[in-house]
């Protein structure tokens, strides 16, 4: 297959800074798009990944799940795009597209394992996919996304991680008017959860350890915060939400949580992927009939109407540009959360 | 208030025997319905609140709530009743009927805590309430379940405890043609909800540690079993079932069984009410959408509704009939799981 070289930056090892490299893109097929990368979202993922925190990085490691850009070419099959279009691509490049969970525009639940934007089986080229670090991707129209125009581009890329992985979730469990969503942790994904489930009309509630997050959270949207570590605070919530979205990426006890859940409530995990050292207490679960359960970002379907509403809302992040050069000063200072509350880069400075 | 004394068994510390005594019953209110006790299934509850093994057991203690009987009396508004109906009552007398579970015909969810059948707090006569070892009780008929004439009574009566349990769930999470449905243990409320998720028209498997339990299941309408020691027969059901009904009164992994969940599939637990120690492992739950959850007995509306199912289907435990003088016995027996699957007192054996 052909293929053209395109910038990037990588890794060649899991304890090597990223820095600039040479990828090769295959040349547009029929249902391709060829997008010129505008902005890049840095996702935790892209930091797990790059340093081999989950096992199974594929090297060199080009990351990048947030990716806005033009589409500077289109293949001769292509109907949803033109040349010149906005166009995004999330964490998803390729699926079987027939099992039970694609024919159900579940494509991030797709049985034979979908294919990753990048650390992914490359199904063209062999080896593995490179992400959104780079100057241009090629991808099957079928998983790229329409940018409403009418957004602030740099700011849209975050949608296609933190945003759908937060709106999946409130979607499937059912935010609205008159429910009552509790978000755990402020950061990226916490950040996106107060705003769009506020921009769905319910009644958003922080939980955060630290009292200084407060002024933000509220700033954000969020009609109230609870300080975790505090019992009165915790004691006063007691059954109330229908629905907790559990940002937290590190072990936690869920269990105080579980306690602030309404009647049918559901605490949804979508940060922390591993086990959870602290024993699950059954008793408000079976006397409450609530539920503890977990998802992951989103299918293409969703992301688009998750996308939608962001531009009719007018929804985005909150962001920090970087350069391309600067992601290694970025990830360590991820690392410390020292960011509100997200690095986008601007791929301008990979093209210098 | 007055009252009338009834013949009864029940014990008055956690370390003796049941045995015979006297407890007082209200004289029926206007909304009242006084029952002649038929039959009463016996419950792991019982046996649990006997002995105090959940702690807060009050004494004397007379267990019970699986409760059929006939109506002998009834108190001058009563719409639903008439004198000689049959009338059951379930493990619940009453509740707030304010709160928004009890508008919601969720009664066992009563925010300010429903009533339980024995040891609840007597609204009417102080103290704490006596279950259905006895001769009489008297209820409100908003608690008094109607009875379908045409089955075997005497097997009717652990419907109101094991029949609910398992019930409730397999509606609440939509069991029913084109589902499968796993249950996990195969005890009194395993063999309902095998019966009940068949009756549903789901595909129903079992998941036992015990290979002489594969006949039985089987013979109770099971599709399948599966051995959930041997690690091939768990690895072929992997993704596969929509519901799991978790039976299990004891501590236990339940790890293995979410991996056996389809997407967006749930394990709801009935039977153990404490901490799992086991750590929760996220993966399969995040990747999946997976959920676990808990649920207890069922609405009274919802128990009419299971009652009635069952009347038109013709769906009963299985049951050993005992004397109200064999109890003791019987609870030894429970212990060592060696019934099959639910005994019923007959109550006639305590007015000789």
């Amino acid at each position: 297959m052909n293929t053209f070289s395109v910038k990037a930056f990588g890794t060649e090892a899991k304890d090597k800074d990223l820095e600039l490299m040479q990828i090769e893109r295959r040349e547009v097929t029929p249902s391709d798009i060829e997008i010129d990368i505008l902005y890049c979202g840095v996702c935790h993922s892209d930091l797990h990944t790059a340093r081999n925190d989950w096992g199974g990085t594929k090297y060199p490691s080009v990351p990048g799940h947030e990716i806005i850009g033009r589409i500077t070419r289109i293949g001769s099959e292509v109907t949803k795009f033109k040349v010149g279009d906005l166009a995004g691509v999330g964490c998803l490049v390729d699926s079987c597209r027939e099992c039970e969970s694609c024919r159900k525009d579940l494509e991030q639940y797709c049985l034979t394992g979908s294919t990753g934007t990048y650390n992914g089986a490359d199904q063209f080229l062999g080896g593995h996919t490179f992400g959104g670090y780079s100057e241009k991707v090629v991808v099957d129209e079928a998983f790229g996304l329409k940018i409403p125009e009418n957004l602030d581009l740099k700011a849209v890329a975050p949608l296609l991680c933190a945003g759908i992985t937060t709106w999946s979730p409130l979607k499937h469990w059912n935010a609205g008017p008159g429910s009552k969503v509790a978000v755990v942790g402020l950061g990226g994904l916490g950040h996106m959860a107060i705003k769009l489930a506020k921009g769905l009309g319910a009644e958003v509630t922080l939980f955060s350890r630290s009292p200084n997050k407060i002024q933000d959270a509220l700033d954000l949207g969020a009609d109230a915060v609870v300080i975790s570590t505090y019992e009165n605070e915790m004691s006063a919530v007691k059954g109330k939400f229908d629905l907790i979205i559990d940002t937290v990426p590190y072990d936690h006890d869920i269990n105080p949580y579980i306690s602030t859940l309404n009647i049918s409530g559901t605490l949804v995990l979508v940060g922390y992927i591993g086990k959870m050292e602290e024993a699950l207490f059954t008793p408000p679960m079976i006397l409450g009939r609530r539920s503890v359960a977990g998802s992951v970002i989103g299918g293409i379907k969703e992301t688009q109407e998750m996308l939608d509403f962001c531009g009719e809302h007018n929804i985005l992040p909150e962001i920090e540009m970087i350069k391309m050069q600067d992601i290694n000063t970025a990830y360590e200072r991820m690392l410390k959360s020292d960011v509100r509350y997200r690095f986008v880069i601007d791929m301008q400075s990979l093209k210098r």
